[in-house]
């Protein structure tokens, strides 16, 4: 096995990297040598993310010049930037370069000390205001919150474990943690660990690299080499981190997709999302600040979620955040019932009055002291209603929101039947409580709750979509569900006598 | 609580009204001095509808100057426009002023009179013939359709009434007001009644409005405070009132989705929706009249269904109009068989050969007095084959319908079977036919023609969508259901033993 | 009934012409007279594809000029191209006068020798390499492969057929031709055949023309009156045959649709999918060769599977193809196991260890004879790693891929249980297994292969879109459905007893 010589291939990337310089070299000349050194080899290797750096602002703009502009226009948060990072655009090496002491995937490659996967805790040299905010959202505990939770681990285990038949029964098997990764963990994010070096073919020959297991992998709430938790790119994609993608409601769409979060399909056949289909070409998805009515005339997930919003006589509507829950006085989606929003992103240390890790008991009880209360959930929905009074007045906001929450509680009322249609066949025997999740009756409710309640709770709050309230996993399967769920506990019932 | 001074409003109104002046002095000159007034405030409190205004053709263009275009040309369809709105652009005031004494919704606010809803019928002071088209549709009267007939208005309340279990029976409560505007009448429509008066807290202090009730509502059969039915705003949404939208299948997605009307999914899988999704944004959706293969290389949902379409040559293909049912010779969707297009925009007069408010017997049969005839059929299928003929040549127009019209009778033979096996339900004692929407076979029965016949004629239609014709909500589900029926009946008549 | 004169037809198209030729005469300098003809009459009878045409290459670029271009430039594969057709723009005449001899539905038009159907063999006068590609895949043998296996058969008569109840039983018809041509055909394509000739009315009078069965359509294993099969038009739309339209994914979800290949709905939800539908507005869907990075940033359905691809340095990355199967070394689509690619296109030949004409048995052994051994299976494996490699680092991409081959042996276990619960219900004699499709439960093994795996594996290939992988007709629904397998067979056989 040959490892390629560090020299030539330094020689090599200064040769090859000419022609870039000559074609491009307004946009890349505060590049630094190491950069320079990268893209002379990345040029030819993998092009497709040399070129789509080229079109980022992070191979045009160096944080020298970033921190100095106004407030409501700076895209950098720090108020300091380091010296080394500061003369330079954001290349190859700034970002794969960073904080190599905590790295554990960081590696010697041609010469230079480079981690595999940038971290949240690199991005915040120039961004640590949204690396603050986001550390503490659930998203970045994502991937805590769904395996270290008891109830919820049972539920993924009932899902992605192989069923075989073993002696004429059903066995289930462990998950495959590539399955597991590849299914729940691909938006909840995985634990990404450093198992040692290995040497791996290239098209220049062989390399050692770091051994990384539960990769790759862009989920939410990855946890990292570096100790950090996090994935940036889930939403800025690489390698153009393009705040446009992230606005865009596609980016949204990956993970919070139809039926459990149906975000992106619900808001795709709303007014708003038919606007947004019918006039975005004609927006400005690039502008910081946002203006409301100027660069856009319907909102994105951004707008209401995380975005900062300023009216066209730059009158601020909202701050950014990246905690993407702190406008959110309500939880809609992923649970059983709908509950005011957890105190904190970490959500395996709420026990409701039954003990278990859940924001409500199974008939709907709130583990109150882990949820926000009356004050802070008005503050929020202040907050949000704020964004709505953009374009529309105070009354039809009122009218809009009293509708979303007495649906909202209509729709619990539907939940709360079938789970006593479940504890009536549990109390029968028909089904075992042991694992809620695993037959017959259990996944009609779970269904009842995570698709159908989940549906109308965020088709109600996104005026415009109600294919979605209705008959397009609405309150359709919500009755007929319960429908289904009484004549199955006959059913069976009568096989098991 | 502190009523704001309307002298100090005006004033601020004047005041800041400044600045936009300044901006986009062009765009607004023909201003009225009240709608001036309105702006002055509403950039401020709702600055993104101005900005949606001030790109709306209604904020550049005056009824005077809009009705001298050639008849072709015009967007606006009265013979004459009274002076008091002749010679200034289409402003707040121009709409919100418009028949004080028949708004029970209009107030005073700031020293004008303004009604909170804009109706069809003040549309109609520039848009008479589009009003007076859509007034006698079946869009118009779909509140009406679906609450006043006895039948339907059972299926609203099986679905939307929330389901509790009292002594160990499942009883079914009356429907929320607010879940149903948010389900079925989202798109059919609400009754928007004032109550009177109220007080509500906004930014600039505490005002005073009128009281609606089941408001917010932009559905297409809305009854509005002034007694005219219909919101012009379903699809030319506020506050840009853009051709363009309306003539994008965005704006159709919001009602005709998926499973039960799903236009706009399968459009978007067929050779159509193909062909619009890859070049739509080279064509002009603006252009009046609507010239086929120059603004456009393939039909969207108004192309068909209502708008004015000329060849590059000047010769017109199909008149515009707003009644959407008049291009159509058979209806497809939403009831038990095709049969013919009503006669009445207004169903509820429909009684079948059993009595029922139906334009078929529960066996098929037609309604025959209540429908168009033949001659008015074919009439219809001919304007409809003129607009194919526009790109596609008469036999393969011929040999498309003739398929399309072939398949529709099968697919109501296999509606027909499933009516069989509901019947033989109801006959042997399994299932009460008292409420026919109420059961689990019912369910299924229901499912069979609302969601897959529904999907399977309209898919025949649209031609190039085949995974909608066969195996999403198509033939798959058309005959699986058959065979899940004739279980469930073996099943449930075991139970009952 | 008057058959229009031919001499006046042209003398109408000559003067009509006239407008046609001052308002575009440098698009169409170049134009053959018997297209000039075509256009006169046709810019009358169907305006749409004449203008459609207008904006194609084949109206501005004579065969002559296009095979000068450089190797990776040329858009046309033919070494020489006749005399005839060299020095002409691509029009009506050159593409619908080709071959009269071979062509059953060539008829006399006005004068003019004219074939109804324009076939691959047509197209091959100038693209003889993609014809010959095209015609040994599986996409050309679509009908065939379907119709031809008598399993396929069975399964298709068995969807598509009208169930009706006779002397209470349910009884299945053959099914229809038309609703065949609608379903299952529309994609896979039909056989049309010409009966005769006929007389048909049209605009400007009555005219002969051939009586073709089975048409219109345009699937991609169409069978055609010159004996060819195929048809070019299913993804280069008529009468523009955009490159770019066939490279969007739009194309491709035509056929490739939820839930049984459920390959658009997947991809656009994908992180890929997410920036193509962010981003495409600014890339070059026209460019040949298609530049990596420059011309895209994401990969669209045609960059994996067909496309030429060149880095921006010019190295070609992969080249271009018109057999879809030739860059994959696994199948994960439409059958019950995953299994290596076939060898041929027509599959019908292929039979298993059960002789059966399947890839693999109903327990999942190969078929191997007929099937890409490992070698091949490796040289197409890394034929698609090279283009993953324009972006991702080699050691990503062979992560990527253990996943995914992991992920399938996993779905694929879940299908075998779903087998072997059926076996139990024709061992017990609950369900009869002459037709294998046709019984409740024998149809919820159906799904469990041709819904759910299918659809994870997809996911699985398609990083990013993990709904689709978890509660989409995924690991959700592979893992009820065996609880409701297990289930049905316990009911049935109390039923049975």
């Amino acid at each position: 096995m040959k490892i390629i010589s560090v020299r030539s291939i330094i020689l090599l990337a200064f040769l090859l990297f000419l022609p870039l310089e000559d074609a491009s070299s307004e946009r890349i000349k505060d590049i630094s040598p190491q950069t320079e050194a990268c893209i002379g080899c990345h040029q030819l290797y993998t092009p497709g993310i040399v070129q789509d750096w080229l079109t980022s602002r992070h191979s045009k703009v160096t944080p020298q010049a970033a921190i100095k502009k106004d407030r409501l226009q700076r895209r950098v948060s720090a108020e300091e930037i380091p010296d080394e990072f500061s003369g330079y655009v954001v290349g190859c090496f700034e970002c794969h370069g960073q904080n190599p002491e905590r790295h554990r995937d960081n590696f010697d490659h041609m010469g230079f000390k480079v981690n595999v996967i940038v971290t949240p805790n690199d991005c915040a040299t120039c961004h640590p205001v949204e690396v603050a905010q986001y550390s503490g959202s659930k998203k970045a505990q994502a991937r805590k919150n769904l395996m270290d939770n008891p109830l919820y681990h049972t539920l993924v285990e009932t899902i992605t474990g192989v069923q075989k038949i073993r002696n004429g029964r059903i066995i289930q098997e462990k998950p495959s943690a590539m399955v597991l990764n590849d299914v729940c963990l691909g938006c909840h994010g995985t634990k990404v660990e450093v198992k040692g070096m290995k040497t791996i073919r290239t098209k220049i020959g062989s390399i050692r690299i770091p051994d990384l297991i539960n990769w790759p992998n862009q989920g939410v709430g990855r946890e990292n080499p570096d100790g950090s938790i996090g994935s940036c790119t889930s939403c800025h994609a690489r390698h153009a981190f393009s705040i446009e993608v992230a606005r865009k409601p596609y980016t949204c769409s990956q993970c919070h997709a139809e039926p459990d979060v149906p975000a992106w399909y619900v808001y795709k056949v709303s007014k708003h999302g038919n606007i947004f289909l019918s006039k975005h070409k004609e927006w400005n998805f690039d502008a910081v600040p946002w203006v409301i009515g100027e660069d856009f005339t319907a909102p994105t997930c951004a707008t209401c979620h995380n975005s900062l919003l300023v009216s066209p006589q730059g009158e601020v509507i909202a701050e950014r955040t990246h905690d993407f829950g702190s406008r959110l006085w309500i939880r809609l989606f992923g649970l059983i019932y709908s509950h005011p929003q957890p105190r904190s992103g970490d959500t395996t240390i709420i026990r409701n009055g039954d003990g278990l890790p859940m924001p409500t008991t199974f008939s709907g009880a709130l583990a109150t002291g882990f949820l926000i209360d009356k004050e802070e959930q008005m503050r929020r929905l202040n907050k949000m209603k704020a964004i709505c009074n953009g374009c529309h007045n105070r009354d039809w906001i009122n009218g809009h929101f009293d509708k979303v929450h007495e649906h909202i509680r209509k729709v619990d009322e539907m939940v709360l039947t079938a789970t006593m249609l479940m504890q009536k066949a549990w109390d029968m025997g028909i089904e075992d409580p042991a694992n809620p999740f695993d037959e017959s009756i259990e996944k009609m409710w779970v269904e009842q709750w995570l698709f159908y309640a989940n549906t109308v709770r965020y088709a109600s709050a996104m005026t415009g979509a109600y294919d979605y309230t209705g008959f397009n996993l609405g309150w359709w399967e919500l009755s007929e569900n319960i429908q289904d769920m009484r004549d199955m506990i006959e059913v069976k019932s009568g096989i098991e006598e």
